[in-house]
């Protein structure tokens, strides 16, 4: 997001001035609406470049790749781009225990909380939003987890670990079931890290 | 519920009669608002029979206890009568590939699938039904398991458990993200026992 300070570099066509305010929020507005119309595998860059008035290299300057415009237009609580490396990045052995206290660690911000449970509501009751983030999950997440694991089932695996931390986030924000609700950070890392190896780990 | 067949005992006092479905129907309206108004844990049958004019003796004996007049009343798709037992009985060392099967199997029954999605939507959604499933939660199926596991964490264990079945069913079935979403049962079975075994087997 530092790049909002940056100079612009000069435009070359007419079009909005995409450092401002009023043109971020009309990029967010159009890649939303490309996004509900066409799904996120289909969904163009240069689409929402032309929907926003953008120039479209200037687009890719300001919000990165396809990805990123996707997390800032729906507030997605989760980057692939960090996950990803997180998990087939560093020792195997250790892969559940990395990523436990990584879900957690993030669970602690308040805003993290908020847009995961936004997620989860509209999710839940939107088919169209189901889709969207099925999408999404499956091509930059679950796929790219899964190249990299080199394990059968590697997708299966991903899904589960990810349903597992899903399911504890319902349990513990949505439901608010004791004592899971007030769990501290360690023994929620205890039981979640030896489930997370399993799957992830290669060792179910 | 095929005692609703049965000739119904002679009524002692005025009130209505509990065995047709208009009374049924009165029944569980007022048992929905009773939920609704006290919470799981506050909420009586004797107040509910009050408010749906019936014979709380005659309540009792169509309608079974409190617990399952909640599964009644709000469509609940899991009966804690049934879980419990299923998980603590036999043998410790399967508990497991026993209980991941019965999910699986349980999912396999469209009426069942569709109860658990409608559940979700409304926990979701809805902070007061939160509250009531929470109540329920945490009265009839976390607290009777808990207490047969004998292990230390029993309950966090228990809510472990039941966030990955959760998180799985929103996966496989809300978000429907493949290849979780079209994977067979043995397939499910295979991932889902170790980590229900490592949870109330006791072994992590």
């Amino acid at each position: 997001m530092s790049e909002h300070q940056e100079q612009p570099p000069p435009a070359r066509r007419p079009g909005r001035r995409p450092g401002g305010p009023d043109t971020r929020r009309a990029v967010l507005e159009a890649a939303r609406a490309e996004f509900a119309a066409h799904g996120y595998e289909k969904a163009s860059m240069r689409g929402i470049a032309r929907a926003a008035d953008v120039n479209a290299a200037l687009l890719h300057h300001y919000f990165g790749s396809k990805d990123q415009l996707f997390l800032a237009a729906l507030d997605f609580p989760v980057d692939p781009q960090v996950v990803a490396p997180l998990i087939l990045a560093g020792d195997r052995a250790e892969v559940g225990e990395r990523l436990a206290r990584f879900v957690v660690s993030l669970w602690a911000q308040p805003e993290v909380r908020d847009r995961l449970l936004a997620v989860l509501r509209t999710v839940t009751s939107s088919e169209e939003v189901a889709a969207l983030v099925r999408g999404f999950v499956v091509r930059e997440l679950v796929g790219r987890v899964a190249e990299g694991l080199r394990l059968p089932d590697a997708e299966l695996r991903v899904e589960f670990a990810l349903a597992q931390i899903l399911g504890l986030a319902l349990a513990r924000y949505v439901v608010r079931v004791e004592p899971v609700a007030s769990a501290g950070a360690d023994e929620l890392v205890a039981l979640l890290a030896p489930t997370l190896q399993l799957y992830l780990g290669g060792e179910a």
